[in-house]
């Protein structure tokens, strides 16, 4: 089955029109028309090859949610017509720890991506700047139908990337988080810390969203140009959770930490970081990552989003400004997620 | 009172015999007569002005053992007589969260350490390498009589350093826990590892004291200088104990934990480590650093090793040898700790 599609042709081009191939349904797989496809900076990452090289040419996109079109023989988990979404893994072992306790992210054999990725038949994966998509059952959430689709793409990849350390690491009501970075992933990060009961600070570079913070859900929010907030804030937080990929002062963000306060990366620097182990011993503190979710939790984040009106503040765009969009996202100029409108592919 | 000691003039000068005063005993107050005082790598690194000035003359000394020889008329705790021990703090504030959660040792006001420190009353303390010590009585161990008080004297420092973020991190059977460094730190908490039903690793320069760490109680002992060894344990502890306060390769012994693993420090070195966040957020692993631990832990500590018999192995001296026993930790010349007999200074 051939598709129409978003592809980079190689590192750093433009992205244009194509055709990929999609395999003929399996038994367990499910063939999903796609409504809408978010666009996740980890794409530009990819075709920009600040990643390593990649095997072009690349679709990317893995933020999908879209139509079951079709299902293979073994499917029960998903009918034709359900609302369905695929995130930023499409297969793993399922034998190792990991997948057994249902953190396929962390497969041992290494999970299968989206795009970009060397699938258990061998071929490279092809993402959600398309059509239709050809996925194994297993790997496919089922996305509530309260959720408007175009809102509910961006929680397939930033939507989990935060929700999974909110959840792990114990975040309810009493819990103070602050949340630094207001983009796609901060400002999902706020809604759904809130809807968890917790008080939100946001700490962002400057207070140009402040409003929008607020609205969003967050209590507080502080300026991290300003060095008095380090001042104001210091040892406030339970947890801070950090969605900028830039380099941070690490010892200047473990200074907010309460005693037992854990600062989680999401997004990780090109450059290692520096800090002081003081920060960690005086306070016993931690610092951790995390990376995205396993495919119940990130069920259980679909669900927890629609019970709660959840979705990503989205600006829906054709396939043909995908090039633009990533200038701008490039330059922050987004609130908070571009998200491609695939029927405008055909 | 006026009691024999051992103190460091000024910096980096040579430990000599001295008279300190001591307080008269309050009614909150224990006077101990000290027995035992452990010689523990922080003492030398005060004195040395390592740590930055300090209130000189200096009588180092925080692993304290001895038997009470007075208490104060409000004190129900210590009797005239009992076997008792001081760690590293003898006061705290009571009132801050940390006071209130037994964690006296990150009082929120600063914890008053056991010597060259400010005493709540304004006097500088002065700690074990000394015939007498007053101590408020809340500040207290209890030794029980099972434990060889001088193998015990270390567990107030070393003891409950190691047993805090073994216990704080969930370590028993089932476990698998890697201890970095076979030293004062490190050997107890291979002892203590062990005993809580852990399977025990040792990562140690050398193999050296391979034979020494199997029967402390490891299972695997592996050399850090091969570099084989991190190919071979990838991915396989739940928790690495840093013991040694040398910088090390944090991405090196974060490769060594499981996915959810956590790497602790209980020493800090001088300067900034470094490390690839992709390294914790690739495994959802963490970072993290742990001090001393609160004083109904030590407590706890300290009936644990009762009941498993655990105690240092140590190497007792006079007093008068406590220049050399200097050197010879600093050129690790000591399985596993020196301990003054502080009948010697009399």
């Amino acid at each position: 089955m051939r598709v129409p599609a978003y592809a980079a042709p190689a590192a750093g081009q433009p992205l244009a029109p194509t055709v990929v191939e999609r395999r003929q349904v399996g038994a367990r797989d499910v063939l999903i028309q796609i409504q809408y496809a978010g666009i996740c900076h980890s794409d530009i990452h990819t075709v920009n090859g600040d990643w390593g090289p990649q095997p072009f040419p690349v679709v990317p996109g893995h933020e999908i949610v879209g139509v079951v079109a079709e299902v293979g023989a073994a499917v029960t988990r998903h009918r034709v017509g359900d609302r369905v979404g695929v995130g930023c893994m499409v297969a793993s072992c399922r034998e190792c720890r990991s997948c057994l306790d249902g953190d396929e992210q962390y497969c041992l054999q290494g999970m299968v991506p989206t795009y970009a990725g060397t699938d258990r038949d061998g071929t490279t994966t092809q993402g959600g700047y398309s059509s239709h998509v050809v996925v194994d059952a297993d790997y496919v959430l089922s996305v509530p139908e309260s959720l408007d689709p175009a809102a509910a793409a961006p929680l397939l990849c930033a939507g989990i990337t935060t929700y999974a350390p909110l959840r792990r690491w114990g975040v309810g009501p009493g819990t103070r988080v602050a949340v630094v970075g207001l983009g796609g992933l901060g400002h999902l990060a706020v809604k759904i810390a809130a809807a968890l009961g917790a008080e939100v600070t946001v700490l962002s570079q400057s207070l140009k969203k402040q409003e929008d913070g607020l609205r969003l859900g967050a209590q507080h929010y502080f300026a991290t140009s300003d060095p008095a907030t380090f001042t104001e804030l210091a040892g406030r937080f339970d947890l801070v959770l950090n969605t900028v990929s830039a380099a941070i002062d690490v010892d200047a963000y473990l200074s907010l930490l309460a005693v037992d306060g854990t600062l989680v990366n999401v997004g990780a620097p090109a450059e290692p970081l520096s800090l002081d182990v003081f920060s960690l011993i005086g306070a016993r503190r931690s610092f951790a990552g995390s990376m995205i979710g396993g495919i119940a939790l990130t069920q259980e984040m679909l669900d927890f989003c629609a019970e709660h009106g959840i979705g990503a503040e989205v600006e829906v765009i054709p396939a043909e400004r995908v090039n633009e969009a990533y200038e701008r996202v490039l330059a922050s100029d987004v609130r908070y997620r571009f998200v491609i409108d695939t029927a405008t592919l055909s």
